[in-house]
């Protein structure tokens, strides 16, 4: 069930069932010259309407559609917020969504910068320590970096393959009709006020080899092992 | 232009024509027992819409889909953001996407309280301060309210027939099948701490009156209403 | 019986009785060229006083001589606090005040800008929250306004026949022998860098209208409102 | 001339002269049996008052009326700020009195606890580095604390005897008609939840010895000082 | 050189060589029944002092002898700083540091939490954005472990037989007389209020393996490194 | 006992007991042309040591090297914190010692600044407020002003014969082969941007009367005042 769309009382009952809430976090960044801004809103939303789906007793909340990026943040189309705005915001939601009687959440965000994960676990942490709710935090993309589909593919990262071939298999009218590849710059332990330098090409990987049927496998993969994850860990 | 359905490279030449980005400040809010909590997410999303079919050079960014609640905070499927997240959420977005090259913003937020308001307002006005871009911000239902249609009917305010007419003629299938009446509890100047006694119905006025057509009308008038101000403040 | 001139077992006696704390929030704030700075401080004050002089068991504190100020900021003589300092000063002394027993509170403020208003209803909300104390929070100016000697009366505002009025009914000495007039110009929904251009006079209305004898039936309306309302509301 | 007290355009004119801005801060604090609260208000605002009778091309902008407070702070009748508020608050104030053209402030506080004239201190320092404003802050205490009838006085402090003179001197209506004698308590280095223990009788000193005389030799011999240092420093 | 031991003067005269500057970020933390507390410290204050006696042009900065702790916060002897306040604090030092003229920083942790990692990173990219310093930042625990003698070694973790053998090669006296065996519990995605149950043990490795022959080689590995990287990316 | 050279166990032992914690807040800061940049941590620390000599049941945590400086900020070498940080960082290390079980602290600032005493004391009462721990803070500097050798000596301050001195006994190896004269500069009341014009020479007093056993003496003084005063307060 979408949050959104459901009113006060259909709100009320389903609480009562003790459900878990999903928080997709998206972004609005630069996936290099394939790919749409939102590629990693698009993915967990994805995820978590398949999960919906399958599962019983699973309620949607509506999106936070930013979130904070550092290498990527000098990019064009790229809209970040401040570390303290995103610890804040998912704080927040939490906290309000909890004095609403949901005492289970999975939160799942489609961008993976350490910086943004930090900024989403410290919130985490801090919301579980003031009311010992059970709470699952994760970006997709690890897990999806686990599918077989990766094994034995070096080199690929942000709007690589295995992006390109998720967002194939899920808004195909979105991916431009270009495989092109990307090299990963790394800049050892420096830290680079224009950090973008680390994708001179916007992105990593290698996306000639990206396919809407191996996104299909991905994202099933995906949702499989998290089907599983939230029936250890939260349900 | 969906800006999150853009590439980086399309978003950079969207870009050079100096559009105005549009953010819309939507919510998840208990509207009564007959509307959806996305509500006022809906509303100025389909007016953003209309507004960018209707213009050239409209970049509309991914929603903000919640917002600060002072009345209804404690009422079941609102979900609150504080003040001061509220204004630095709005104020990084504003400041990122200025840094990639936008000027002139429309922000257009669905829910209208007198706090949210401010924390919008707030980051606004330190925004233009410190770039001297060109900002309106507004709540569509200001505009709304003053539309033909609202001539003479008093009472009508939260979940009243003014939302009810406009959700039904963006998403009926939304709505439920009750016109119930809601009344406004004035509580003069004290400051509650439950503070929802105000609205004893959970929303106030007599939706028996909303109508598809009329919200319609509205919605139309609406948009009439900001493309002439946009045209005279922003472009 | 004025706080400041209480000894501190006068005090302790006094809050036995369980009175109502005013708080008086004034300002610092240009107001024409016809008007004091200290408008806004000097008609809540006359309030509170006359309050105390009708009503038994009435604490008045020592004002809070600043305020937020948004379109007059940038006028000579205006002096304005931040939102986030406003917000906090107020909160800290009504925490204080009730930390010494008192736990009812009228806090009047003469200014009456949005964010201002706003600021002061922020921390009088989180107070409420946090304590349950009875919290009346108003700006004697919307009163003012309701009276019978203001109906049919359009345009009038910021430093208008109002406020003249008013302030020629308690320290005439202050108030300069012009009686000007001032227009509003209205900015739509525009969020101007430089907000005084709403206000190209520098106030707003016709004060030629303006009369001791009017001041002196406001002045004699706002308290009459006020007495009946600290009766329902605070006692 | 008190700022409060002019107009626009008096304000503007009298700031043409490069004057002294003075920010007298009081307090609302216990002070024994037989001082009112407002005692280190008062005192200030009456330094300042006088200043202004001797000095051209002084501006007291109106007070401050709360400080910070910390052995006093659980005694009945105090109202303090706390740190981030008071040095918000001054900072705020300079800020917005420097934009309107004032360059050079003497600010001075009738209460003297180290927290609180740290919390004012660091506003000034921030404000002097980031404007070179000439900034002198002190409290006038300690300079009546120089003067020839304090000399061999020993153990008065709070509410003692130099106190109950100086406000004999300035409303002796104000003052009791007790003289009691009060205890300063040592605490070592000791940080106590229960700061008021170092003052067991809510003030110290022996006020037997206060008079209406020396209060007024030391008032005087405070603005003498004043006049000298301003002079010096300020002008 | 340590410039704790410098003079002013020597200082200064340091700083004209445009000399690296090195911050030890080092730990009070549990680290199991045989390892300090203080292991984090003596790490990579050891590397920096051979980094010293190696190089030219290198001033050492007295430690910041605290870091943040998430998993091992709860055990005994694990004292944490928050999230901010390790932030503020690198930040702090670093901007000072650079106003006296030091223009290029290695910043080297013992600990490696990812908490801890991202507030001193987030310090450091702040800082660089501001300033264009040069800085490196890193914990001496990544480069440790891909050290020759670590490869195969799997499950070795905080205080395990990388730690020790190091502690053993540094200061063996604070190694107790015991190898334990300790395992890591894998906690999946949840964020645990108890997040020490990811350490059963309190630490994770076969301690059993440790050495001091070991310690050495690897710490020589750490130098040898870093004094390569310092001198591509800092000289 | 030190801290940092503890196992897990042992400090969990050593807590039983009942023990207080001392922590010693150093400094990085120009002390004329003669002394170390960590004259204010050498000598806290050494006291400190001595202390945990002569006494049962002492744990002595890892320094925090360094404070907040305010005259001496802008000179080479001085390292500062801003308040804020400074406040933060006492105050966590605080609750996280006290999280473990420790009760009673002594905190010794061998810096003594103003500014520096106040954002400690503020950490400290705020501390003392939420916990009720037995907190005992100071500088070692004000003991040691105390002292029979000071008696009569005038102009003594900042990096003077005092310091001098005691650095002699401590660590003559520190200090270099001048005895310069330093005076003190008053600026009365105005606050300066430049704050170390009141230390035209960077220290004050005449270190010509320095020696290694007058710091010896001092030194003594220190350590038996504070034992004497540990046992009264603390024990």
């Amino acid at each position: 069930m979408n949050v959104g769309e459901l009113t006060r009382d259909e709100f009320e009952n389903a609480v009562k069932n003790n459900p878990v809430g999903i928080f997709v976090i998206g972004a609005v960044e630069a996936h290099g010259p394939h790919l749409p801004l939102n590629a990693d809103t698009i993915q967990p939303e994805w995820i978590a309407k398949e999960l919906g789906r399958r599962m019983e007793n699973i309620l949607i909340f509506p999106s936070i559609n930013y979130g904070l990026h550092s290498s990527t943040k000098n990019m064009p189309g790229t809209v970040s917020l401040t570390f303290d705005t995103m610890r804040a915001l998912l704080y927040d939601v939490l906290v309000s969504a909890h004095e609403k009687g949901i005492d289970k959440f999975l939160i799942m965000t489609g961008h993976a910068g350490s910086g943004h994960m930090t900024a989403c676990s410290e919130a985490c942490k801090r919301f579980v320590r003031e009311t010992d709710c059970k709470v699952m935090f994760l970006t997709d993309y690890d897990i999806a970096a686990d599918s077989p589909d990766m094994k034995g593919i070096e080199g690929d990262g942000h709007g690589g393959m295995l992006e390109t071939s998720r967002v194939l298999a899920i808004r195909p009218d979105l991916v431009k009709n270009i495989r092109p590849i990307g090299l990963y710059s790394d800049q050892g332990f420096m830290i680079r006020s224009s950090a973008e330098v680390c994708f001179p090409d916007g992105f990593a990987g290698d996306t000639s080899k990206a396919s809407e049927e191996i996104g299909k496998r991905i994202n099933a993969f995906v949702v499989d092992k998290l089907e599983e994850m939230i029936k250890n860990g939260l349900v």
